[in-house]
């Protein structure tokens, strides 16, 4: 199929199916390296020991992206391809209107090195600058994410039967001090950004009524270090919000298209919502919003007799970013 | 058996068996519980959804907490039990030297309430005042971790083979700059206690070469929100330290026994720590530290050339507890 040509809903869902077996293909060679890398250099030595899992973490992340480009060229030849290479020289190429791939062969990076359980690939699909489909595969607890624009998203756990997200009928969310949140501390160490951070996640934990400035009281806050897992669970429903400064679009793409097909909402930054939230641009992820390097992602929210779900979710956000500092990532 | 009679080896092999069944069937009900909950009152009517969901979180807490008591009870009539329900008549009756069940039914509650997939039952075994027996079990991911002392500790995922902990001999840990670190708000969200936590988790993120005062620049920050299954991800080897103020020995008990197996060094507060760091009590997990409510625990570490093992986890703990403040639970 040629970039010129149209998508159908056909190739769309031929392009889900081949990039569900390779994420799984992925997958493997991630586990694979993950266990190279814990098990290297354990003898008596920091300095080889150190040496050792430094080159395993460049190889197997270099493999998993050569794996997954190659495989895409060759079935898509047509198709762009973006990822942490195309941003690296400094230019940051538009988007066009061509079926482009998206793609971060390691999200949670991190994790992965230490033998935390919650890396994946992230494979999503931008089409005519928007995002249309998106694959998310954790390989340490088999848990795999699909979505497809306008076809639903969709768990499959330990290779069972894939169960349509969110898991359970979207609940109303009254406020934030319902809600069970997500935030990254990121790796952005600055002054700036850590103590701006910090602020924001202690006035999304503290409890004004003891003292703390603004405080929320959320249920509480978690950190699971994943961009692309953070926006499954909050599709899934197990997190009601998820916050993010200073990641890439190739973190977030399949993310935002499994997230919104499961009745969740994505946008920018502060000023991003504020733009959009009173006309029907809302929860459109234009480019601006894809390569803005801060989302916010929210679940579906049930209707009420009170409350349509969709004004429930641009209360919470506001609620949100009231309460939150913006902060530039570097 | 009889709490006056000693505990053979084989008394708490036969215990470990039992307790392994039993926390089975009680992560069972925890999924009924969690999925009965996520179903629950998704009509159109804030609140008797609201309603509906805190009694089916309160029902559900009481069903496993007396399915597992009626259990231990029934099968070992002569052992002690301590609980949230022994503590909150408001008295801590002082540990005995007799064997003593220590148990959370449900440890991270939020989590089980919101669907999130990281809560587990915790059953921990303590005789003459030690803990000597732990199971883990964490249903959403069917993973069990178990340990007794002197046995080693395991992990048995989706029903598999039991893998010895930690998954890979450990490495050494040149410094909290190479650690992942987990941490957690906590449910006491009042000025100081947010403001402290704040700070110190700050401290551990920020890099002091940015401006951050003191900062440790650590790989990262994880919060999962379940006590015990952070201990057993510190045995495992996916976490490198987990710090905590404010939980119960219920919620860590089991978890102790299974990171101790692994290799893993648990200590108590600031002053715990300071005053056992150079004798040969450092490690020993006394009555006064289980119920200290204030904990941290710590990977095994590799022997370099230059080190033991044993000082290196001396060396990052002292770093550790130079970074972040202590603070009183409430």
């Amino acid at each position: 199929m040629s970039s010129t040509k149209e998508l159908t809903s056909a190739d769309l869902t031929s392009i889900l199916e081949y990039t569900v077996s390779l994420a799984r293909t992925a997958g493997a060679l991630i586990l694979e390296g993950s266990a190279a890398i814990q098990s290297a250099g354990n003898g008596n030595d920091d300095v080889s020991e150190k040496k050792n899992s430094v080159d395993l973490v460049t190889e197997y992340d270099v493999r998993v992206e050569e794996l997954v480009k190659k495989a895409l060229q060759e079935k898509y030849p047509d198709f762009q391809f973006i990822g942490e290479e195309s941003y690296s020289a400094g230019s940051r190429p538009p988007l066009t209107d061509a079926p482009t791939f998206c793609v971060d062969p390691i999200d949670g990076t991190t994790n992965f090195v230490h033998g935390f359980p919650f890396a994946c690939i992230s494979l999503g699909l931008i089409y005519r600058k928007r995002p249309v489909l998106g694959v998310i595969y954790n390989p340490f607890i088999d848990h795999l994410y699909k979505g497809l624009k306008g076809s639903g998203s969709y768990i499959i756990r330990n290779g069972g039967a894939p169960q349509k997200l969110p898991l359970y009928p979207p609940k109303p969310l009254p406020s934030l001090s319902q809600a069970l949140l997500a935030v990254e501390w990121g790796s952005d160490r600055h002054q700036t950004t850590i103590e701006s951070k910090g602020a924001s996640f202690m006035r999304l934990a503290g409890n004004q009524a003891q003292g703390v400035q603004g405080g929320r009281m959320a249920h509480s806050l978690r950190s699971m270090g994943s961009a692309a897992l953070n926006f499954a669970m909050v599709a899934q429903g197990g997190l009601d919000l998820y916050w993010e400064i200073g990641c890439w679009p190739w973190d977030v793409c399949a993310g935002i298209v499994i997230a919104q097909e499961a009745g969740g909402v994505i946008t920018g930054s502060h000023g991003a919502f504020a733009a959009t939230s009173s006309d029907a641009s809302f929860g459109d992820v234009t480019e601006a919003v894809l390569t803005g390097r801060k989302y916010i992602v929210l679940r579906a929210i049930g209707d009420t007799k009170e409350e349509k779900g969709v004004d429930a979710q641009k209360r919470i956000i506001k609620e949100f970013y009231e309460t939150v500092e913006d902060v530039e990532p570097n």
